[in-house]
Parts: C-alpha cells; structure tokens; sequence
C-alpha cells in the first residue's frame, strides 16, 4: 500500500542526526506523544532541577536568593536563550507572564506605534487562536481600534488595501497547521504602514525563525509546547531592536522601570527589553522553563525542520487512503509540524487512539491534531501510531460509548 | 534597660500556641529570619512536592494532566484557599498572573463600574508601593482618567470631598509598616459613590481580614511575602460577588471564557470570578504556593495576629533608646507586622545586621524593614536580633566599608 515499511521507519531512525536527544526526555512508557504541540514533556532532571533550586537557592538563601542567583534578571536571561531560536539579537526577548499578557502589552505598544490613523485597524484571520482574537478585542476597546477577522486566505490582499495599522496573526494556525509567510506578510504590511505583532507559539523550536531578517517588529510566543518549559510555562515577548526605544509597555510595572530598587515613585522605562517586564517574576515556573531550554542550546534547527518535514510527510503519505481528511497542507512550505485531520467523530478517534496509546488531541467541531516534535518523535512512532489509526478506524473501535465524552482539556 | 530578658522571651515561647508552627519552614541554620514580608521560606517539603509534580503528573500523564490533576482549575482552587485568609466568599478570588497585572485588572474593571464622571479621579497615597502607582498611570492613560497621590494621612479628608471615582490603597504601608483604616475608608469611599481597590500584599496571612464584612469592592495580594508560596508566586484578585456579573476584565483572554476548550471566536465571559482568569495559569509556581497555603488550613488568624502583636511590640520596646528613630506608628492598631526604623546609613547597618545572621531590609533613602512572621519568628529570636542591632550600632560594626555598597536587591 504505502512506500513505507516499519524497517525503512527505523532505518531513518538510525541515520537521525537528532536520535540522541530523545534520551533527554521524560517519555512515559507505551505512550507515542503527538501532543507536544500542546504541552511538551519534562526534559530529563527536571525534577531534581526544581527540588534543588527550593532547596540551595530559595531555602538557603531566602530573600538574597535574588541577587546570588540572579532571579532578578531571569527574564532576561531565559530570554536571550529564547532569541537564538527566533532570530532575535540577544537583549530582544523578554521571559514572562503569558502569551496572552504578552499580546496584550504588544498590541497596544504596536498601535502607539501608529498614532493619529482615526480609528487604527488591526488585521488578523478568523483562524488564529481564540485567546489571540479575545485580547485584541480588549486591546481595540481601549485604543480606539477596530479589529478586522478575515479568512487566512484573505489577509494578503486585504492587507495590501492599505488602510491597516497592526497586522496580528499566529504564524502556523493551531488547529490547521496552516503557516503564513512571516516574511512576505511581514514586508507588505511595511509597505502600507502597518505594524506586525506575529505569535509564534506553534512554530519556535521545530523550524528556522528569523524575526530579524524577516524585520519583525513585536512577536510572542509561548514556552510549554515545542519548547517544553512546563505546564503553563511563563511567554516569551519580542522586541525590534530598532523600536526598542519608542516601545511604551501598557502595563507599566516596578520590573519595567529602569530603577526597580530606587523604589521612585515616577515610572521612568529600563533602557532595553527590561521595559516590557510588568512585575515580579514566576521564579519556579520560569527556572524549569530556562532548563528546558537548556537543550535547545545544543540543537541545529535545520536539523530539527528537516527532521519535522520528514515526519509529517510520512504521516500524511501514511494516512492517505484512511477515513479521514487531510486539514493541513500537503506542501511542508505552507505548514508547522503538526498535521490535523478531520473525521465527522474526531473526538472519540482521538479517545480510542489514546487508550491505546496514541496521545494526539481534538479541537471542535471535529478537528484531530498531531503534533510531531523531532527531538523526541521517530518514524518508528509514526509508522505505528498510523498503523493504530487504520486500526480504529477500520474496527469501528472508536465507536465504542466510553469515547464518545471528552474531558474538558487536552 | 528594659523590662524583657532572653529568659522571659522563651517563656512567652513556650507559651506560644503557633509554637509548632515553626518546624513546618525550612529556616536557613544561624539566620534570625525578619524578611518574610518580603519572601517567605519554604514550607517543609516543598523541594519533594514540585519533583513530585514534576514526574507523578506532568511527565506521567502529559497534556492529560490538565484534567487528571486538576490543573486547568488551580487558580480556581488555591483562590478558594487564599479567600478566607481576605474574608472572601469561595468563588470570589482567583490566583495567577502578577499582582502588577491584577490591579491592572481590577483598577480598569473599577473605572468600568463608574461610568460617565467626565475625567474620573483614582485616589492614592504617595507611599503606596511604586509599581501601584505605575499601574495607576497606565490604566489613567487608556481609561482618560486622573491619579491623584496624597500623603497617607489626607487620604481620608480627600476622599471626603467627593469626587474620587477609585479608591487605590495598600492596606499596610510597604515601607513605613502604617496601616489604613480598611473598613473605615472603604465605607466613607462608598458614601461618595467610588470604588475600592484595595492591595492586601503586606497584610495577607499576619491579621484577620474581613473584604465581605469591610464591603471592598476589588481587591488584590501578593503569594510570595507572609503567604510563603515561593519567590514571584502568582497573585490573587478578588472581585466582590455583588460585583461579579459587571466585572469586565479589562484582558480577555481565553482562560476567563465561559467555555475555553469551545475555543470560540467570540469572547463570552466565564459566569464567576474565573472571569478574571486570563492566560494559561503557570501551573510549577501554582502548585507550589498552594501546598505553602496548606499550612494555613491549620492556622487561627487570631492567633497570628495577637502573636504579631506581641512580636513587633516586643521589638519596639526593645529597640527603644537605640540610635534609631521608630518609623512605623506604636499604637499596634495602625500598623501590620513590620517595623520600620530611620538611620542615616540604614544600608550599612542593615548589611552588617546580614552578615551577622540577622536579615532585615533596605529600603531608600534611609529605612531599614523588619518582618515579623508570627508562624516561624519567636521572641527569643526578637530579643537576640535587637541584642546585635544594639551591638552593631555601639560598636559602629556597621562603619566597616564592605557594608557601604548594596546589592541590587533584597
């Protein structure tokens, strides 16, 4: 049926540049984890990680811990690990609160950005993440600006129309794994004027980023998928180095002063990316994050697409001929590193795969999602979660009542 | 000198009915610890509890572990345990995000509730704490409102004159220790029609606090001072019930949605004070400040408060006649459980109190903090603090210039 056998799957395996790096990583047993683009999982020591930073760092030195371990400036750090992977220059990233936050403080910085327009639209596509669409509603309340949803397909000709002032938009969609062109998109926005304000969280660490080249100007992302800092990990907030100066953070807070310990009672901005923190950094949430990112410090990117590509075109070469339909496109230029696939009871194929080991996820009203994350996913996995997937749905397994009511999270 | 003895202090101990309370915190071995105003020590078994979450949940069960352990409802639940150390019903508070970012919240949700007053006032102190009053400004600025900073002590004939749309006020000073009259200005605020915000971040945990009797409309607290939830722990806002259904949060983001995993274009805010919810909750630094609130399920706030009391009056008396000047009110009904002294070289002194085991705080230009936390500060260890506070000024210790120079932070 299919060019490919499980022997030719672990062939590729073996010649994986990336292999080792799934010995870096917590896998519980029996499971084939294609829900890291929903919550990657614990790099390896991560729990004696945290339990010795409670242990030598905050029960040890207590309040001094700040200074002796540099907490005070985690943001910054955790963000120039961040950077590389986005192609930011370093003391571009700032670590902290959510992406959600982030956008918020983005967009309105984004729209001072571009004052006296009458009332300032911001451009964005009825795909993108709903958190993403609810914040800019908030964001256009306050500024005056008026948001304007239109199909993915739509926002380059809309865009070109010229009366924009902020293009917003998720770089590879959450639910299709459509990606846009961060570059084209980002150049023509330029072109009329407009600001770009791009969320990254579906595409940093599985594919080369270069805001820089690209000439991004704000960006966010998040810290719990592809880049396996933790549940709910702190975002990640991107900063032009050539607007640095002109970003007026939203939400003025002590971290964002340039004097947090003067204690002043005037709010004067940190010189760099420290203007975009607000207040007190997650410690705890963001020292497992800076661990995790730790791994990254030892990957090749290209390596990482490469990898990605292949998988996700050995998914869909694999699932061809299934029940199913293909969401995502078959071109690797125009997607991420997950694949969706629709079936009219998407909810209890993604049930029955998980009882039998296949972690993907649902999204309404009958989207399956598959995320493939190259440091720690093989052809081998793929190969057998397609082969689970024949399975079910051959059997009619995923009929089965217990799969027909979903959890409210996955 | 005076009338307290070491002696007398271990008998008050011995006394002491939070005794045991001690042996819960990891106390650094030849600390005398006066800091926990500004962050608590570790409860006993935190290091094992996050290694715990860390590979019993998150490795073990992945994105599955939002709903296996509940973690989609964390700032729900330890909402729910930090409300009745305010006096709030279950279902008014909600942990997560920073206390910076929840006054942003709770200020623009006030402005919110007091429509149509031409240029709405905010009324504050000038010695609230300084990222109150950055938050302040910015929300002026979106929501075409004023600040107006008075001292502390014209708060009240201020707010008296009747154009205050927003009362904003910490209740206990971050650097002077001074208490305001809750229930008091918060029942004069609503006589003149305004709103009341109020910032619980240095009263939380040390005094009984009552919002549901005091009527306060908004309120917010920080986790990590006398809460112990661990270094920048999330913050909590509460929203009075009466208020509930026309608290607009001012960031709509998905986690304040009726029903997030819909994943609905459209914003429809959650029925309760999960409204107030914004991102995805940072679940490492939330777990770890609900297992710090556990030791509070077993604690009378009476108890701590009276034992507070004790403790700052005891140091007061003691420090009496030092080269000091008492900077926070004796009468114990105006302050919280600090204790604020002026010296001109605050900075050395508090360094060499340091290195001499004793940690206190600086804060500029000239006050040197001292926290008194009654669930692990005994008297005997306020008697020998105050012994070297006396030892190091008589002796001009704290002359030694390797005490001239601060670290940024403490």
């Amino acid at each position: 049926m299919t060019p490919f056998d499980r022997d030719r799957c672990r062939a590729l395996d073996d010649a994986d540049p990336l292999a080792a790096f799934r010995d870096r990583f917590v896998l519980a047993d029996g499971v084939i984890y294609l829900d890291g683009n929903s919550l990657g999982p614990p790099p390896v020591g991560m729990a004696e990680h945290l339990a010795r930073v409670v242990t030598d760092q905050w029960g040890t030195d207590l309040v001094r811990a700040w200074n002796v371990h540099g907490w005070v400036d985690l943001p910054l750090r955790v963000g120039d690990r961040v950077a590389p992977l986005i192609g930011a220059e370093p003391g571009s990233v700032i670590v902290g609160d959510s992406t959600t936050v982030n956008l918020f403080k983005a967009l309105g910085a984004a729209l001072d950005l571009r004052p006296g327009r009458g009332t300032p639209v911001i451009l964005t596509d009825t795909g993108n993440f709903p958190t993403d669409l609810y914040v800019m509603e908030s964001v256009a309340a306050r500024w005056g600006a008026q948001v304007r949803a239109v199909a993915p397909s739509e926002v380059e000709s809309v865009l070109a129309g010229g009366d924009v002032a902020c293009l917003a938009l998720t770089h590879v969609d959450y639910r299709t794994g459509r990606r846009h062109d961060l570059a084209g998109l980002t150049a023509l926005a330029h072109r009329v004027g407009a600001v770009t304000v791009w969320d990254l969280s579906h595409s940093t660490g599985v594919m080369p980023i270069d805001v820089d080249a690209a000439d991004v100007d704000l960006a966010v992302g998040c810290g719990y998928k592809y880049l396996n800092g933790g549940p709910g990990a702190p975002a990640y907030l991107y900063v032009a180095p050539r607007l640095m100066e002109d970003f007026s953070n939203p939400i003025a807070g002590w971290f964002g002063h340039a004097r947090p310990f003067d204690f002043s009672e005037i709010f004067e901005p940190a010189p760099g990316i420290a203007r975009a923190r607000v207040g007190t950094p997650h410690v705890l949430s963001m020292v497992a994050f800076d661990a995790a990112l730790a791994v990254f410090d030892d990957v090749d990117v290209d390596q990482v697409r490469a990898k990605s590509v292949s998988l996700t075109s050995l998914f869909i070469d694999l699932v061809d001929g299934l029940d199913v339909e293909l969401v995502t496109p078959r071109d690797p230029d125009l997607r991420g590193s997950q694949v969706s696939l629709r079936h009219r009871d998407g909810l209890a194929v993604v049930q029955a795969l998980a009882a039998r080991g296949v972690v993907g996820d649902f999204r309404a009203p009958d989207v399956m999602r598959f995320g493939f994350a190259p440091l720690y996913v093989r052809h081998v996995d793929v190969f057998d979660a397609t082969q689970i997937l024949a399975d079910v749905l051959a059997s009619g397994q995923w009929r089965d009542p217990r799969f027909s009511h979903r959890p409210p999270v996955t």
